[in-house]
């Protein structure tokens, strides 16, 4: 795509949503190129990730780890970029790195938020599988979910970046698996290709009904990406001592406000007693200090061994990522969600 | 009490009760004493124990662990029991047993189902703080709590007699404790006898805003008991990688069906998500095994350096069971609830 030097072209929240974001919502615009500072690199976009979280970039509340935007300011979001020149004795100009440039084609960053990436061959996974998405389903599910060989574990979102490692992980550590996803074709997939043993599509009738029949040893790890109807139909298999990592809750992402009754609270706070569930939230930022390499070590030698797959949904162009983003709220994509910023 | 000797006395459930229970959905009546099978021993009942999870007998879906009773049938119930007559061999007539024999003057209870006493000096701290809901307090807090020296702990129905151990034993470990109580005699309770550091009425406005104040560090640890509006109050002011051992949800052991809304579930998921919050339900039965013996170690220790106060609401006559025991949903009693049936 053509540009001239001077400016670069960037995607900005220009509303905020309410419930489901529209295209309106967003902005490109072009800004001028930044020039780094000392201790900073410029970067070229190469990939940038989306994920359900940014939903929250776009609320003035936002979370702490996902914090409003001010209207006008650009999306934020993982990327792998190509460093142009640098002021940073720790990188040299071509270089591939990991780091958080937002939606834009260009960005400085302090050279110390950047990771080198090496000689990668395919480096969007740095995005997904061997990087955020796939680091999140490995702590998620065995430092919390903790599953044992011949326990069943669920997940929402079967087919998407983090359910799909999340299922093969599990069926790794010889658990039962068995996802919910949305419609007949992801969850063909997911038997399919990532070796499920059964998904069930959440948007046709008595999903609790069939999920009973689907685990008739009942539920004990339960991976919670969605909240929602899925946790409705959930809550009835879980067995004692089940265990419940958060990992997000995207059916609620778009809620304006609480949703109508009745308060589901009681009844969750009451399975919870009787059936002593451990439920834990986690945000995988806190992790990688402690459990990063081990990841990285496992998973590609995991992928190395052709024992897990990892798919990748990817988009041609910045100024697709808002529809790709609005698609993803509403689990079009298979797979990880990346957009090809810029031909390598 | 005078009673013929070929019957006695026993309360048994009249009518299922729709919300708080009356006087009316219990019945006294008279039934013939029983007598002891092979392997069985006959009881003279000098304590019950009065606690919340009996409301749960009282309907006809019950628990796993408080099921449902039938009408007509006695209520269930910890009690200490004199031996009557044996025909176990290991225990003789005269000695003092911990066992369930629920709300009536006599009961007959197999021998493997009983535990000997010995020569306590006030017998009915088996029930409460030397028995099952000191236990409940020590593994919840403990085990599922884990509160470390310097954070802060928040007990709900503080003068309880569980709370009223979590507290005292979140003291011993060196972390703050405020506690939660309805009145401001209960709260001078908590703060002058049971050595809390705040305790908060919570039939007084603005909850959640006098526990912040409270709490200027933030909640670590938050001891269930109760639900509802407390659980409101408590929520904005949990820590990231806040504990919530859940243990009981007396606030809710009387509705009839799900509370109107709003939904407060989605609520409740996103704060255990963005705050990494680890909330466990736990059923004091599958601990026994495991820990009673640290318990009563601890227990004993604490007790005999006067570091612990286990006070008793003590009720005297199996006859004033019911009224007692509405009161206790109530929230009227200050300590471990028990009933004196025959002076010993």
């Amino acid at each position: 795509m053509p540009q001239d030097t001077s400016t670069h072209r960037r995607i900005v929240l220009a509303a905020r949503p309410h419930g489901l974001p529209t295209t309106q919502d967003f902005r490109l615009d072009h800004a001028p190129l930044p020039s780094p500072g000392e201790g900073e690199v410029l970067l070229r976009t190469l990939y940038l990730s989306l994920d359900p979280y940014m939903r929250n970039l776009m609320d003035e509340a936002g979370t702490e780890y996902a914090p409003g935007l001010e209207l006008g300011q650009p999306m934020m979001g993982g990327t792998v970029s190509r460093v142009v020149s640098s002021r940073h004795a720790g990188f040299q100009p071509g270089e591939l790195v990991l780091g958080s440039a937002g939606w834009q084609d260009y960005a400085v960053a302090a050279g110390d938020t950047l990771t080198t990436l090496g000689d990668l061959a395919q480096p969007s996974l740095a995005l997904g599988g061997l990087g955020m998405t796939g680091f999140t389903a490995y702590v998620g599910l065995l430092d919390i979910g903790q599953p044992q060989p011949g326990e069943t574990v669920v997940v929402a979102a079967a087919t998407g970046a983090v359910g799909a490692v999340v299922g093969q992980i599990a069926r790794l550590k010889g658990a039962r698996v068995v996802g919910i996803a949305g419609g007949p074709d992801k969850c063909r997939h997911a038997v399919e290709e990532l070796g499920f043993d059964a998904c069930l599509d959440h948007r046709a009738p008595d999903l609790a009904g069939r999920l009973a029949a689907a685990c008739p040893d009942g539920i004990d790890v339960y991976f919670e990406n969605v909240g929602g109807a899925v946790l409705d139909a959930v809550l009835p298999s879980l067995n004692h001592h089940a265990r419940v990592p958060v990992c997000g809750l995207v059916a609620h992402y778009n809620d304006d406000a609480p949703p109508p009754g009745p308060d589901r609270r009681p009844q969750l706070m009451a399975a919870v007693l009787q059936k002593r569930i451990r439920m834990q939230g986690f945000v995988i930022l806190d992790h990688y200090a402690d459990r990063f390499a081990a990841f990285r070590e496992d998973m590609q030698a995991w992928l190395d061994a052709g024992r897990i797959i990892l798919r990748e949904d990817r988009v041609e162009g910045l100024e697709n990522a808002p529809a790709a983003f609005i698609g993803l709220l509403q689990g079009r994509n298979l797979g990880k969600l990346v957009v090809r910023v810029a031909a390598d």
